[in-house]
């Protein structure tokens, strides 16, 4: 595959929709997606792995089961493998997902929010 | 381990010297590492992993043997498992590197520049 560099933000502005995830970048057997989100999650957890976010834009809540981070632009945080999470925005989000590829985002929880189509842009 | 939201900034400005590496995250068995470099390095390959480089702050150049890519702020790029790569910013650049716990800075070279010192921040 052409080495080439990727810029976050002309990445997020070629997708126009919510909730469509889609790669952009691949280390390994990881996938680096995108996603617009502006919604209230599920709670699910990744038996299999830990997940990390990282807010490009926007705010970004995420509730544990003993509590509740804030995240904004330039916050990451690695969700560890087996721990339950509901992600939520209520304002348009940008979003930066490192896991697996094989990983699905509703994780354990199959779901009308499930999304297994995933493209690269 | 406790689950923390990390801000990159926050990470940068407890971080002093140039040229050391220090972990901020781990997902699985990757770490996510961050270092102030202002120096031209050597040409090395990873023969065991991609990396991932990430620019916070500054703008880097990687050399490869067939062309030079120019990183700034919010761009990424994926140096694939086995590709000679060289990484030079002759002004401070603040990264973010992703790899495998076990990836050494110098890659299949020993050499003066090589770090296994790594301390979490």
């Amino acid at each position: 595959m052409e080495v080439k560099v990727v810029n976050f933000e002309e990445k997020f502005s070629k997708l126009e929709e919510l909730h469509s995830y889609r790669i952009i970048a691949q280390m390994n057997d990881y996938y680096f997606k995108i996603v617009k989100a502006k919604r209230e999650f599920i709670w699910h957890t990744h038996p299999e792995t830990d997940e990390v976010f990282v807010v490009i834009n926007g705010e970004l809540k995420i509730d544990l089961r003993d509590k509740t981070m804030h995240l904004k632009s330039g916050d990451m945080v690695v969700i560890p493998q087996g721990v339950e999470h509901k992600p939520s925005c209520p304002d348009e989000c940008h979003i930066l997902l490192i896991e697996p590829t094989e990983t699905v985002n509703t994780g354990d929880k199959e779901s009308e929010l499930t999304d297994t189509d995933l493209e690269w842009i």
